[in-house]
């Protein structure tokens, strides 16, 4: 490549304004528009919105991905909702459009068993249309599933995946506190996930992907969602917990083969929990553990790992690939583009 | 692909062995050939020769690399030298025959600042035969480079890599404990360092290979070798260490930009070595560092990655790879050809 990439931000939301600073910091890169429906973020500049002290870029945030995509465009970068089918229709007109795209949509980071018809049709249009989709961040893409994928390499064989992620959601934003329901009674937690609306999305979809990376022939999924209950008050900067209300969640995903379990994936996130950590276990020939102690700071582990995959991503062959098939590293700040 | 993929294993030492034992349980591959110039092995069966539980395989060791080249090969497993100019004619002769390669060959895991002429020679043969060459193992090609590229997906900024290796290597077999220069004197061990045969090959490649992969613009790469001098005597299968003498190696290799040290590497291989591990540790935006307790077996995980490379190696581009470019993950025994 001789000229820049063209690259545009879908989505202005905490992760999208992270992904845009550090899009802004790679000199391979020009950022070419936003798209934002927020009527609060519409017609400003995308430099101020995201809080950046060279502002204003002279990028403005539209609400008209039409418009914003009829200007020559390399890569979307994608974060708007983590459910794929209220997504598909904006990633199809990316794809339409000629973009490569990579989103923070948990279900797209490995779409093949909830979402097949979905899988295929993005595929076609990415392949048609001659571009590359990924769907990626920290968990899933990265964590749970491809860090489990890269220490697989010194396997020689694999009986059962294991991954423990402990979260201390004391200081993260908000709209996370309440997905892992924070503050609630255990009765309103309860509706909240019997609503959807209290979950990590996308521990399924790492099953699925370690199934298929490792072999494990997983042929069921299942998961829970328990509420972990505050032993002492928590008063932080968005929400109060009161003692016996929720300070978040434990939620388990297994993935089983012919009644026996093949893939574990824990997670905890809750308000105050101690020693925050990934942990990743594969057992088989030999045992290998790998730790990352403090663990990977989610907001800005999946900005980094999107804005990281964008040389990959348009290295890849067109269609709708997955952190399974590329390789992860760092995107030097000064590399050519 | 429809049919097995046909595997000849060149070099049937410890590694060879351990591969070729490794390969015999991928159902995608057939092992079809073996090369090695040991009398003590030639005109015997391969099967035997690595100790297979269902030996004989009715695979010959042959001594003849053109003879076994001549029969139909997708794919040559290369374990002969840890020096590209020492196995830089084998390696020709395979991509010459039209044979994809992975190699042990330590110098040719990131070949392009010791030997850039012998890397596009080898780079223009493999393009010209439409094949692909690799050369890794556990290090070079995983725990201090592949490794810590894959954690640096998740960085925003990287001022500088490290790791560290911690081996305790009283069981592992003596050509290593030799390599290491177990129960030499100080003396003994400074002459054989300064003969070159006692040393780990590959840090300043891995240093490299960080250097291109983080961006960090390495100028100057360094290397020091000292001996871990025995507290206490040992007794091993193989050696015997009295105290005073040497008990193994400590070896650290720098990168350095402009006179600030961008990478640093320390390799602790000695008898007895408390708390073996993997650290790798990146600094800058966010620190990150991740543990492998008790580390990664060399010789196992150098056998596992040769072997589970070889389907991302028959998917790559034709040309010299490297550990840098490609997906690393588990080879599914039962995955089909």
């Amino acid at each position: 490549m001789k000229k820049k990439i063209r690259v545009v931000q879908y989505g202005v939301g905490p992760i999208g304004a992270a992904i845009v600073r550090l899009m802004r910091q790679k000199q391979a890169l020009v950022i070419a528009g936003a798209i934002d429906k927020d009527p609060e973020k519409v017609g400003r500049d995308l430099g101020e919105v995201v809080g950046a002290e060279d502002a204003p870029w002279g990028v403005t945030v539209s609400a008209d991905p039409a418009e914003v995509l009829s200007h020559p465009t390399d890569v979307v970068v994608h974060t708007t909702s983590s459910f794929l089918v209220d997504v598909a229709g904006q990633l199809m007109e990316c794809l339409e459009a000629g973009a490569c795209v990579v989103s923070a949509c948990e279900e797209l980071s490995y779409p093949f068993r909830k979402h097949p018809e979905l899988a295929a049709k993005l595929d076609e249009a990415a392949k048609e249309s001659g571009v590359t989709l990924l769907g990626t961040g920290v968990n899933p893409g990265f964590v749970m599933d491809k860090l489990m994928l890269g220490l697989s390499a010194a396997s020689q064989r694999v009986d059962h995946a294991k991954a423990v992620r402990i979260v201390d959601v004391s200081l993260r934003r908000l709209p996370l506190q309440k997905k892992v329901g924070v503050g609630l009674t255990v009765e309103e937690f309860q509706r909240e996930v019997d609503a959807g609306s209290v979950k990590h999305v996308g521990l399924p979809e790492s099953v699925a992907m370690l199934s298929d990376g490792l072999g494990l022939d997983v042929d069921t999924i299942t998961e829970t969602i328990e509420p972990v209950i505050a032993t002492e008050p928590f008063r932080g900067e968005f929400i109060e917990v009161q003692t016996g209300q929720v300070s978040g969640i434990h939620q388990i995903a297994r993935g089983m083969a012919h009644g026996e379990e093949r893939v574990y994936l824990e997670l905890n996130m809750y308000v105050g929990a101690a020693d925050p950590s990934d942990t990743i276990q594969l057992s088989g020939e030999p045992n290998l553990r790998m730790v990352i102690p403090g663990g990977t700071h989610g907001d800005t582990a999946t900005a980094s790992i999107a804005v990281n995959a964008i040389p990959a991503l348009l290295a890849a062959p067109a269609g709708l690939r997955t952190a399974r098939d590329l390789p992860f590293c760092f995107f030097p700040p000064l590399s050519p583009p």
